[in-house]
This record gives structure tokens, C-alpha cells and sequence, in this order.
């Protein structure tokens, strides 16, 4: 019989879809004693506590992480510095502090100066997620099978990182260790740049106006898939762009020299250029199927 | 008791997915008297006699439209207006000759001078489809509820017309008549700019060569949906973007310049601007659902 769980006491902040999941999961897996769920809609706090998500709540982040051997962040990015920031001081010894961010570098950079001695930041991404949220859309199969990328630093105590890779690991993730600048780019590739495209692709059909109605009415089920995450809530996104800007105008730069010279073949006219463009396209595509 | 159909004898040349389709549901309709198939490839052609959805076929295109009072074109973009000249003397006086290619300017153009004394050519452009292709794939309802854009010039007869017009309302199509300059900048903006931005958005990501591994591995679900459309058949679009070559490039250049514009308001940092940028988007998607 298993007599000490991976976590103690597990404080998350921000008990939505994917706090509420991690700490779901955490439970079945018997790797935790007990979940503070903390944060500023009580109403959602309570619910946690009556789906079984978590133990107790707290409004206030200073008194929710006492004496808790683990805290996950799983705000907005923008909110996750300033949280750290005002928790820091408060932490227990050994505790481990780790977020869900879908940007690093600048959360690493400012969260780690911020622990006390004895305490570390491990900065962490779960590539996860449903349109859905809030802690009613929170389900412990959430991360079984996906990614989840941990950028420690030069300076992460080696203790801390594996403590929470095995909490991804007990998650069901397959747990990829980069550095954040990494990591930045690779999720500015992968998701900040499409979301970019797609966002730009709508409002250029919906702001071309040679004609005396607007051409997006006759868009069919293609157009709509292809644009289904230029449906994702602005205000996120405005903060992702914010805080990934460096690697988001890298990888939005790079796409633009593609799609020119995309734009030179066609031009051309040139069927052989472009059958190969699309042909090595498609094969890219497929492998990753 | 009904006692003519819309049509007494329809050749289709191409008979796969989209005119298999047309055939089914003339058919279910009692529209249609008797239905010749035509094309290259004969194992396709008996399957079609095998499932009822043609009477007869041809492997001669010029056999096989004899005495037809309809034509339906369904074979790539780039072979109807040869396909066309080839069949164009052989036609009887009141056949009426339409097509389902997803470019019309160039087909239009092609074909309308080509028709004999008697015998009219109207373009049409079913929006409807599935990734599937061949005769097995199609069904009679695929055209329910789909718009048609048909393309009639100020050359077109009146009857004609609304001889095509009436077979897709039959199918069950919403029929939109436009000419064929805008046809050819709407599905540019829908359909050919999404395929183009795909391919160039796989490729870009597929190129980035700054880290030591192709980061197109890390890729999720997100940017899987996002990319099904660079697994499109590369021939075909090449065949598209050479057939709609103008209207493409006027589409390319208008998307970049939203694009261009929103990495601007990345670089500045520009919050307020980002948001109202991305909200703009999300609505007008929104208002397509």
C-alpha cells in the first residue's frame, strides 16, 4: 500500500478547466492529500467543492497556499507574474511552484528571482484543452496522451524539476523538457502563428468590398473549419500576443516569406513550383496525422 | 402523373463524387430520363452501372453525349474546356451544357464561344463536397441545403438558364446567379486564399531550422484541424490557382495586408488595438456559424 503521495497539500490557483483537471487527476491517481482550490469567482470555488475537485477554497491567495508543497498557477498569463509575486513571500519551505502558461520566457524570467530560499519555480505547459471552461468543464482524462513541455533553467533545482514531471507523468502527459526560448517558439508556430493567420483570414474576407455585399455570407463548411479558432476569446489572445511578441513576429515574419513566395509562383505561373510547393506541403502535413 | 422530366437524356462526363451525386438525385427525383456516364476510366464507369447511378456510359465522350439534352462537366478544372471543344459539334440542337468546375471566368470564356448554333454552355459551381472522391463516394443528398453559384453572361439564353438553374433547386441547392468575376474572387476568398495560407503556413513551420529537430512534432490537434487542408491533392490545386490565377493573387495581397497590419500592432505592443482586432474577427466568424 502506498503511504505518501507525490504532493501533500496541492494549492491551485485558478480552478478551471485545466486546474480543475490536473487536480482531478491527481486525486484518482491517489499522488495527492489534499487540494486548496483558490481564487476570485466564489460561486466556481464552490462548485469545485461540490463536484469533489478540491477540498476547500480560499479567495485569497496568500492564506490558500499555506503550508501547500505544491501550487499550480492556471490563471490568464498576464495574471500568473503578479500572483507569484504576491504568494512568494508566504511560501512554505520546499515548495514547489509550477503554472500551466502558454508562454514562458517572460513567466520564468519574472516568476523565479521571485522565490524565497528553499522555494523553485519550474515553469510548465500542458498542450491540452477544450473550447469548454471553467471547473464543470474540468475531466481527469483531460492530459492522458498529450504533450506537456517543462522549461527548467540553468538554475532549477534538479529536486523540483522532477517532482513536477512526475506530476505530469501521473497526469498521463508525455512530459518534453526545453528551455523556454525553445519552447516560446515552438508554440508560436504551432498555435500563436495559426491563430494569427486565421484572425487575419477573416477579417480580410470580411473587409473585401469590391462588391455590393459582404463574400463571407457564402462561405461553406471548409471556410468555417478553417476558421473555427478565429472564434478563441480576443482578450487571451491579446495577452498571448503581448507576452510571446518577440517569437510571435519571428514566426509571423517566416510564415510571410513562405506565403510571398507562395504568391511569386502563382504569379508565375509556374505549375510545376507550385505542384511542388503544395505537394511537400501535404506530405509535411500528412506525417504529422 | 408527371409525365416529362426536367431532363430526357443527361451525359455526365466525369462521373466520381460530384456527378455521381447530380446523377442520384436527378434520378430520386424523377427528373431524369435516362443518364449516360462518360470518362477514362472504365472500372469506374461499370461500378457506376453496378449501383444505378448511370444507365449506360462511354468511354467516347463524343459517343457518348449523342442526343443528350444535357451536359453536365464534371472532370479538373484544367480539362473542361478541351473536353468541351472535343464534344461541342457532336451536340444536339437544344442541349444545354454546364459544368461543376470550381473556377469560371477562364471555363466560361472557353466554352460559351464554342457551342454551335442552338446548343448553350451556362457555368455552374456546386459548393458542396467531401474529401472523398470516386463514384462510390457519392449520394444523392450531398447537394441539400449547399449553395450552387451559377454563372450565367449577358450572351446566355433565358431558357437555359433556368434549365440549370432548376436541376440544382431539384438537388436541393440554394442556387446563387452571379457572374463569373465575383464567382471567381468569392471562392478565391473562401476557398483558394484558405488553401493557399494552409500550404504556406505547414511549409513555414515545416521549414523553421533555428533548433536542432523540426518542431512540426510538436504539433496538437489544434494545429492538425488547422492544416487539414495542405493534405488537399496537389495537382488539383495547382490546376486551381493557374485556372483562377488573377483573382488568387488579388486575394493573396489583400490577406497580406491584414496580416501585415496585425504584425504591426504586435510589434508596437498595442493592447487596446490587438483586442479590437481579434474581436472583430471573432465576430464576423462568429456571424457564419
Amino acid at each position: 500500500m502506498k503511504t505518501k503521495p507525490l504532493i501533500n497539500r496541492l494549492a491551485i490557483i485558478g480552478v478551471g478547466l485545466i486546474g480543475g483537471s490536473l487536480a482531478r487527476i491527481l486525486r484518482d491517481q491517489g499522488e495527492v492529500g489534499e487540494i486548496v482550490g483558490i481564487g476570485r469567482g466564489e460561486a466556481n470555488l464552490r462548485k469545485a467543492v461540490e463536484l469533489g475537485v478540491v477540498d476547500r477554497y480560499s479567495l485569497d491567495p496568500v492564506a490558500g497556499v499555506a503550508g501547500a508543497d505544491l501550487v499550480f498557477l492556471a490563471t490568464p498569463v498576464c495574471s500568473i507574474p503578479a500572483i507569484t509575486a504576491e504568494i512568494a513571500p508566504h511560501l512554505a519551505a520546499g515548495c514547489v511552484v509550477t503554472d500551466g502558461g502558454s508562454v514562458k520566457e517572460e513567466i520564468v524570467s519574472a516568476c523565479e528571482p521571485l522565490m524565497p530560499p528553499g522555494v523553485h519555480f519550474v515553469g510548465g505547459h500542458p498542450i491540452a484543452g477544450t473550447e469548454h471552461s471553467g471547473v464543470e468543464a474540468s475531466f481527469a482524462s483531460l492530459y492522458a496522451g498529450k504533450r506537456c513541455i517543462v522549461t527548467p533553467t540553468s538554475r532549477t533545482c534538479p529536486d523540483a524539476l522532477a517532482k513536477v514531471v512526475r506530476m505530469w507523468e501521473v497526469a498521463g502527459s508525455e512530459v518534453v523538457v526545453m528551455g523556454t526560448e525553445k519552447h516560446d517558439r515552438v508554440v508560436a508556430a504551432i498555435s500563436h502563428l495559426p491563430h494569427m493567420v486565421a484572425y487575419s483570414l477573416v477579417n480580410a474576407v470580411g473587409g473585401y468590398d469590391r462588391f455590393d455585399e459582404n463574400i463571407i455570407r457564402y462561405s461553406a463548411g471548409g471556410f468555417r473549419d478553417f476558421t473555427r479558432i478565429a472564434s478563441s476569446d480576443p482578450a487571451m489572445w491579446r495577452d498571448i500576443a503581448l507576452m510571446n511578441r518577440e517569437a510571435v513576429i519571428e514566426m509571423m515574419d517566416h510564415f510571410a516569406k513562405y506565403f510571398a513566395s507562395l504568391r511569386e509562383l502563382v504569379a508565375e505561373a509556374d505549375g510545376p513550383a507550385l505542384e511542388r510547393f503544395f505537394r511537400e506541403s501535404k506530405e509535411s502535413r500528412d506525417s504529422i496525422l
